[in-house]
């Protein structure tokens, strides 16, 4: 398999390409629209043939490079079916896979966050023997998670998300995050399971809500613009009340 | 193996965490002095023992961690015999070996953007199945490669060492560089030969020359505290005229 981890370093947002070497399809897992000309550049010198971007949730603090990149190459927009982006051109839930050539990214509903926020599972029968990988969006950081302060977010929910969906995974299954602050890359379920401050060790689902309730974060940059942007695909409503309409 | 590539981002400089996992034995590579405690707090919590620091050249822009860290855990520093870093422990020439546990980096000397440059190689025939991969500091860079306007840098010197020392490698080899600028974390030697605009492709060695005295690049903002600090392993003098001494 061909894999690239990508860093915006204005958000600390990582973006994900996964491809099949022998049939060339790739996906494209949280594209940032600022970096569309970076990835595609990439996408054409790989001679990959981008299938799907994929989004982890709507999300708050950069706008998504979906919308972009269906415009100029037809690939298909995948979001959840809860959360509200109806732009998307597949919907997925629980369970679904999202095929990739001899691969597949397996759905897993991760709500917490936001209440659309899913993780992809690179399929551990299908993976042609690589390394199991997780990408979590914002459900699980390194040593971390997203907050729960806005868009529906939900700690009693996360806590369950990451306990039943995530930490479920086998102890060596590498986590590849929506973004890092530190410059950490990769982590491992195991590692998480063990030493994340927030959700591992010996931390209780109560201690957990008690964490994220006394945050008190100032909101996101951009969220006015990224979360309406984000619900349409990535595309930015240029003029107040005249919105492109939505679905 | 366990692999861990991490980020610092006020200088865009990558540093590396290989260890085996049978044995916990640990290396780092291109350890940045202010990102000492992130790292060690890593180390730590992936319970593998720091055996040496390596570094692929006397950085202009950064101030190595290996000095701190020699004082912390006792970690033997690994530098290149030519360049002037006479503070390391252990001072390696072209085709030795840095042994780690089951594993092994092979040097390979890649001078032309500082005249003590090393790139190491992890052990094809040792690496126990992982993937081949190059740590090439700042000789190649993806889709690039350091100046050589400093430090006894010399432009043909560099499209020798690319070509003969890196280039040469198989096409399937993951190239880890000393930095990025654009948020790209890895790339193949297939990929650098057929896409580095300096040093690939259909690129002569005078043209990469023409190219290479041509930049006019600005002085990096640290150079002046960062040298003599890493010709001393990082340790930076405190007091003008009282130097620390070498050796």
């Amino acid at each position: 398999m061909l894999f690239r981890q990508l860093y915006d370093a204005e958000t600390s947002t990582y973006t994900y390409l996964l491809a099949d070497e022998a049939t060339r399809q790739a996906v494209l897992i949280d594209p940032v629209v600022e970096q569309v000309e970076r990835d595609l550049r990439l996408v054409a010198e790989l001679n990959v043939a981008l299938v799907y971007t994929l989004e982890t949730h709507v999300h708050a603090d950069h706008v998504t490079g979906a919308s972009v990149i269906r415009e100029r190459l037809g690939t298909r927009s995948v979001v959840a079916a809860e959360g509200g982006a109806g732009c998307g051109d597949v919907h997925v839930r629980d369970g679904d896979r999202v095929e990739l050539g001899r691969y597949a990214l397996v759905v897993r509903t991760t709500p917490g966050h936001t209440n659309g926020c899913l993780s992809f599972v690179l399929d551990p029968e299908g993976s042609g023997g690589h390394e199991a990988m997780v990408f979590t969006g914002d459900a699980l950081l390194i040593r971390g998670c997203g907050r729960t302060d806005f868009q529906q977010g939900d700690p009693q929910q996360l806590w369950r998300s990451v306990h039943d969906k995530l930490f479920t995974l086998p102890p060596h299954t590498l986590v590849y995050p929506g973004h890092d602050y530190k410059g950490v890359t990769v982590s491992t379920i195991g590692e998480e399971r063990e030493h994340n401050p927030r959700l591992g060790g010996s931390k209780t689902e109560a201690e957990f809500v008690a964490i994220m309730n006394s945050l008190h974060l100032a909101q996101p940059k951009k969220i006015d613009v990224a979360v309406p942007a984000n619900l349409n695909c990535g595309v930015v409503r240029k003029e107040p009340g005249r919105g492109v309409p939505q679905g």
